[in-house]
């Protein structure tokens, strides 16, 4: 924690420079969100609450992780309250409302993520896996979700099926 | 590209909001190469370099591309110039060899990174693969790392090998 640049929240506006903007940011975590999308497309029904490679969950357990921490992490950056996700709530092995469940979080992001107060990014936050700032939690958030992702494209290769191209979600 | 926000440079340091600064982008960026060195150092010597499921490219080649792609936009960032790697220059089948390269590279990243002109990252830059803004190359270099990297998670529980905790980078 020692390494974080003290910030006042008046100086934010002026004195620091920009990497990222917000627009870009929620562009960024959407065209992730296609992406995995479509991997989930991607799997025969059959496999995609079966397979695994190696012991590993199958991919379609890993897209309700993906789903709850990225439902966690729009909400908290919004509130501040990082409560520690129920991992079995609402989950299935249907594909269909876990489709249904992604879609309606996507549009929840689209309207949300605007919404969140800047400062939150630099703020200190206490999720249930540590104390981080809000950009940490934003950005294993989608860290989170590309390394499964990686990993359903083992899977997928595995079951001898071509995945989508990585990353095509490159926008500016 | 017509998402991405026009921004002026005598705009940057008064009217954007932070999401990150750049000082927490190194520690991101460092953070995610110290573990994928874990990596590389996880798998048994004589299976980095051949093993493989599903038919992808072994986890040592992966590493390589990582470390090429990471020394271009390194390199891009700060000066703008994007050539295309020669692939194959420099790789080799020797783990001491590309922990060397992998260590000059974060020697250099953490003392070049910092001389990186700020505006560069809401500019577009000539990439190999599209135009995109110095934001995007930045991080699709660092996604391109989780994603081969969660790769090599299942290669390495394939193998019977427990990987290291992910992600364990967590910085503020």
């Amino acid at each position: 924690m020692t390494n974080m640049p003290a910030v006042e929240e008046s100086d934010q506006a002026t004195a620091q420079p920009v990497i990222v903007s917000p627009a870009q940011f929620l562009n960024y975590w959407q065209g992730n969100r296609r992406l995995t999308r479509r991997m989930i497309e991607a799997f025969p029904e059959d496999e995609l609450f079966s397979f695994s490679v190696g012991g590993m969950r199958p991919f379609g357990v890993l897209a309700w992780e993906i789903h709850q921490v990225s439902e966690l992490t729009l909400s908290g950056l919004r509130t501040g309250e990082w409560p520690m996700p129920n991992w079995r709530d609402g989950t299935s092995s249907d594909r269909a409302e876990l489709l249904n469940a992604w879609d309606a979080l996507t549009a929840r992001i689209e309207a949300e993520l605007p919404e969140v107060d800047v400062t939150h990014y630099s703020r200190l936050h206490a999720l249930p896996w540590g104390e981080m700032s809000g950009w940490a939690a934003a950005i294993y958030n989608i860290d989170n979700e590309i390394h499964h992702r990686g990993q359903g494209y083992v899977y997928l290769r595995a079951l001898g099926i071509e995945p989508p191209m990585f990353p095509a979600y490159m926008a500016p």
